[in-house]
């Protein structure tokens, strides 16, 4: 049983303030829950907690919205300053119908209302993405080497919806000490076959899986993936974006 | 640390053939790898694994490929037999452009080649999804059940593209035992905050949870997902797809 791969919640960790260290936080989580890191771990942490530490939460109230969110906000009964944010995060609008909003946003990232969530904020507030997921990634991975010498490979999830599924399920916005991708072409399965179009998004399949042990209500931003091998090296999320000459559904 | 979830690899699986009993495949490499099943666990196998004890695979010299298929198979440099083959296991054409194409499959699945695939079967042969893959779970899980007493969840697992996304992951085309969506719409996040929108694809979640201990290139075609509380109850993998009034990419 020694190939079989964990998913450890990290419970118990502080509510993120600006300009905290999600590295301390997930530390302070670990302590308190007797974890300590392992050579090969993926760390998974949750948009929110980054986005709280990197002060990327705004008050509603102090948003103008304008006469086309004012507008389209009515028409649906939803916040006008929240359809505002949407704009204001995305570079270009996917499908805007019956309420939704579908953007595309300035990483590239197409999601509902550009990442612009009201969920696990005070309320009044709303989150959005980080800047720079990756750079978020890695900064949180920098730092755990510094303080504890622990350089898991991180992922900096969060829960997107599909097109033609139902449901959602958590994808990497960024990443840092990982390849994404695993890239299949060229090798052969067990019947000889030449594997000419497999390329797995693990980083996704991470960060779902470890969606399963964070759930939306238990206060658990934060999960250690133990013992699966992934491929060590420089990773960005933008390789996860569909490129737009391969998209289409653009 | 009663709380993680572990993800199993089931290795040693013997070699599907037609009439084959999914279960009886599943307990003799689980007696392989001295692995038992435990109350609450998820079994997650392969469409491959299913396809092939179902007869759902083809030989493709056996196919007769119309003018139409002959004409893009020419085109793109594929082959025409298999696109005859996609032509015929889809209801739906969604996009067919640059040699690639998205279907929707008659069960409703929207998938690259409407799931006709190439890849771990013999060479010159294709597998098809299976006919019914939310009854092919409930088997496997009947049986199961009858045989050791053992009713897991079952999903049956396969790897699809997704819109805007690069890199396939693998998604729930079968369920049985559990509930696949997750409703938190509601329920209240630690802030108070109601949550409206929330509903997660448990089941996708698991099956590409399991991905990352199957591999493309490993023979393992089913995994055990172990200390996951999911909701038992009827479960339909129809479920996972988004009803056609509130898909805005049909």
């Amino acid at each position: 049983m020694t190939d079989e791969v964990r998913l450890i919640p990290i419970r118990r960790i502080p509510e993120a303030r600006p300009g905290d260290s999600v590295a301390e936080l997930v530390l302070t989580g670990m302590a308190a829950c007797g974890l300590t890191g392992e050579e090969g771990d993926v760390l998974v942490v949750t948009q929110k907690l980054v986005s709280k530490a990197e002060g990327r939460v705004v008050a509603l109230a102090g948003i103008e919205p304008s006469p086309f969110a004012i507008a389209y906000g009515q028409r649906w009964e939803r916040d006008p300053r929240q359809i505002e944010l949407v704009l204001r995060e995305s570079a270009r609008i996917v499908r805007m119908d019956r309420g939704l909003i579908i953007a595309e946003t300035r990483h590239g990232f197409v999601c509902a209302n550009a990442g612009v969530d009201l969920s696990n904020v005070p309320a009044g507030y709303a989150a959005l993405l980080p800047l720079d997921p990756d750079r978020s990634a890695a900064q949180i991975r920098e730092e755990l080497g510094e303080r504890v010498g622990w350089t898991p490979a991180v992922i900096v999830s969060d829960t997107f919806g599909r097109a033609w599924r139902n449901g959602i399920v958590n994808v990497a916005i960024g990443v840092a000490g990982m390849r994404p991708l695993r890239d299949y072409r060229g090798q052969r399965d067990p019947f000889g076959n030449e594997l000419r179009v497999t390329v797995i998004a693990i980083a996704d399949e991470l960060a779902a899986a470890a969606e399963l042990v964070m759930g939306k209500t238990e206060g658990c931003p934060a999960v250690i993936v133990r013992g699966f091998r992934y491929e060590p090296g420089e990773g960005s999320a933008r390789e996860l974006l569909m490129p737009a000459e391969r998209d289409l559904f653009r």
